[in-house]
């Protein structure tokens, strides 16, 4: 079911039909690259700062690239709505009460219009530091959020998480002073985990830090449309 | 499969057997009200502050009830560790992955031993403000916290959590100058999903509420244990 609500787009998806949701996921990754949209998936626990995280990164790339945003929720237009009223196409993904999305919602989302000739498309994820990482959506990159406040213990509790993403944003660094939050322990566990983790201390309140995530996601899509050209240009 | 690591013992628990868990729940809680065991549900995202919150209710009602705690995780047993260093009976399950305990898996670790002759169990559930609120444990009443940090529109984004909550803490109010956060949006916002949930402003950090925390455990732990009293006696 589709509707528009105070002025964003809203799927309601129920469950992918698709048995075997990893293969979906390379045929959609597959399909992506055919038509240049780099996809990437943001993670995090509810809260950590994603949607504020996406307008900074809006800031630094939109006047080179189109981008277009998927905010995933179990109920609420909340965060489309703020992506919307910062001028960048945005729609909201009901999830039917389902604690992360799969490569056929992705798939669903993708095909609505505000989607459409975009060169970067953000999907945000539930907040749920759990199931999305289990979850292959179809996304180029991972991208996941730890902020300050949620303790520097997370690693150890929520492994996978910290397994799947590519870059890891420790975000809410300008209130380090108010929490017991060591970034180093923080980017030793990652690192534990996954070697090839890159770690980013950003904060989405002042901007501290999107530069470097902007420049991330540059060159991240540029070495993947090189590889595409070469790939489909011989 | 259990072992004892670090000093407090390690649950592996797999996934349930029981195909009707309301059912399965509602025979645990009908057993620990004959045990006279008050079993609390506590749910919040990953970071909210459970482990300091159960050490602060601890500090309250530790002389007057024993209080066993049981901590719910992908991996680690940081947070068990925690309580058994502060001298409260604590074990670690470990949900092999899962996002939610449900009540097979909440009995699995009640017939601990560390739990044996507790008046009050505080299970902490799997951070996550999703799955847990879907899978009644058989706990008598459900405590939830939302930390300041994490935003006053989460009860927009996860109603549900918010509807089986018979108790909201809102954590970290000692923060409030330095988020965008208002008490009174997330008081109503709850109230408007569940009339019947009871709001307490607490600090894990400095203390502050827990006295009115500890004060709304003991009012409910007497009501019920009189019901059971009056139930049972005739």
């Amino acid at each position: 079911m589709i509707y528009i609500m105070d002025k964003v787009r809203i799927l309601e998806i129920g469950k992918s039909i698709y048995e075997n949701n990893d293969a979906e996921a390379d045929k959609l990754r597959g399909e992506l690259r055919e038509r240049g949209v780099f996809l990437v998936n943001l993670m995090s626990s509810p809260g950590s700062g994603k949607t504020s995280s996406v307008l900074r990164v809006a800031e630094h790339l939109g006047d080179e690239m189109k981008i277009g945003v998927m905010e995933a929720d179990i109920d609420s237009a909340v965060d489309a709505e703020t992506v919307a009223a910062a001028g960048i196409p945005a729609i909201q993904i009901h999830t039917g009460g389902m604690c992360h999305l799969d490569a056929g919602m992705t798939r669903q989302g993708l095909e609505s219009p505000e989607m459409a000739g975009c060169d970067l498309v953000i999907l945000e994820n539930v907040g749920n530091l759990v199931c999305p990482a289990e979850f292959d959506t179809g996304a180029v990159k991972n991208l996941m959020i730890l902020s300050v406040p949620e303790g520097d213990d997370k690693p150890l509790k929520y492994p996978l998480m910290f397994s799947v993403a590519d870059l890891l944003l420790i975000n809410k660094i300008d209130c380090l002073s108010m929490f017991d939050f060591v970034t180093e322990a923080v980017r030793e566990r990652a690192a534990a985990l996954n070697p090839d983790i890159t770690v980013i201390e950003v904060s989405a309140k002042t901007g501290e830090g999107f530069a470097q995530v902007a420049d991330w996601i540059r060159e991240n899509r540029e070495a993947w449309t090189q590889a595409r050209t070469l790939s489909s240009g011989g």
